[in-house]
């Protein structure tokens, strides 16, 4: 039987750490357990079922990198010379718990073990792991992955629509791309479900910072306006900003291709969208 | 004809930079060019050459993944709350060139960059990929690659030889066996040559620390002592070391398997090592 997402990661962590420094594999722990919603690998996985799924290990396997490729950009962001957070998760950041060079130094090594399960899992199928490993590697780097996002940041001037593909839409392009990809299927008619996805997962985001609590978003809130940063609250309103979420999760729901799970993965898109919206804002 | 390793690396910061972020770009080109001795990429291409070299496109791609991979290290190493160190290659460190949040990113976008690259060449031998992924990622990774070495810095007590071995030897061993893994080789008979090489820079690095000028490094120098780090010197002598560094260049020599270009390779070894020793001990 195909690990679960949460074995994956457990089993490559477990070999990160065995004889590792330890303050090191105590830092690498914490920054993946207990994890978020998981979101980017969730879909990942429903691309590839929605496919057939035809190699599990595979799937299975660009989820966990994609999951350890956002664990690390976000220790790295959280850093001093970033955006310096104390809270993550509901807990202290990775920097605050181990301090900075550690946290640094735990991000490099997720970054290298999102690609080192890959190509593991990549040996039962080797011809689908070069355009995997260069779809993740691309939503990650540079000129057009999170890097790339995150150095917008240290420019005069920056394209709002390009910081935000590239900061937080492109791993969600990868997700249902490398799903895609692991099932053996072409991933280009997969591109448009995770920009949109990616999209309104930025703008869930944005609400979260202006109207959640602390306690909602597990992390500090009120940033974008402290930071000076873009966020679609301050640009269309509360309101502006939820109908903009919902058309986005529409259209995505919308450009799921046909595949043989189609009506199945396009619920659980609707599903995992509902939540998007911050709780305080759902009655409404 | 196939690139040679300075077109290839050009290739993938050209590829890196077009579209991204200016400060980054520049950082980019700034940490790889130009060079230093390029060390670790020539003797995974020499050890490839020495097997056949029969795919040139994954062998020349896996030497400039290491030499990017070396870059990254160099950069995140040099950062404040690591040896926090003003200049590198005779100029001054990616951090003081261009701030620190660029000079981390331009780290993790370097790291990214190098397996990218390694897979966009293994679309031409796929089998060949997984490993050369796993050997580099090991290389660089936790538990027994540089990120880890870095990471016994931080611990109240290091394991002198894993801290050598995996700070500084893994990327060797990896230049190695790489080197025979994308020729299609067998890539554990050459694991010895880059235990014994990388053991051997490692001594000549700990003698440039101590008895070389700055200008001769191109760092500061007198660091180990400063920063209380193990140096070879300091435990043997400058004599001890220099006999130390000529034995382990011997066994490295005497360690390479049977290959059609066993002679070649050896003879470049001695060249390659020659010039490890700093040139005020040379005349000696």
């Amino acid at each position: 039987m195909s690990k679960t997402l949460e074995e994956a990661l457990g089993a490559a962590l477990k070999r990160a750490e065995a004889g590792a420094p330890q303050k090191l594999a105590h830092a690498l722990q914490y920054a993946v357990f207990p994890g978020g919603a998981r979101v980017r690998p969730r879909l990942c996985l429903a691309v590839a079922q929605a496919c057939g799924d035809s190699a599990p290990e595979l799937s299975v396997a660009s989820a966990a990198a994609l999951e350890l490729l956002h664990c690390a950009s976000l220790v790295h962001d959280d850093l001093p010379c970033f955006d310096n957070a104390a809270v993550r998760r509901g807990k202290p950041s990775v920097h605050r718990a181990f301090g900075e060079p550690v946290a640094l130094l735990a991000g490099d090594a997720m970054i290298v073990l999102a690609f080192e399960l890959l190509g593991r899992a990549g040996a039962t199928n080797p011809s689908r792991l070069p355009a995997l490993t260069v779809t993740l590697a691309q939503a990650v780097g540079s000129p057009f992955g999170i890097v790339a996002g995150q150095a917008w940041e240290a420019e005069a001037s920056v394209p709002i629509d390009t910081y935000h593909q590239t900061k937080t839409g492109s791993l969600f392009t990868a997700a249902t791309m490398m799903g895609a990809l692991a099932a053996g299927e072409d991933p280009l008619p997969w591109r448009t479900m995770g920009e949109k996805l990616g999209a309104a997962y930025q703008v869930a985001d944005d609400l979260l910072d202006c109207v959640a609590t602390v306690a909602e978003a597990g992390k500090p809130t009120r940033r974008d306006v402290a930071l000076d940063r873009p966020n679609a609250v301050s640009r269309l309103g509360v309101e502006g900003a939820v109908s903009r979420l919902e058309r986005l999760v529409g259209e995505a729901v919308e450009s799921v291709p046909e595949c043989p799970g189609r009506q199945g993965l396009r619920n659980l898109v609707m599903q995992i969208a509902d939540r998007l919206v911050p709780e305080s804002l759902r009655a409404a």
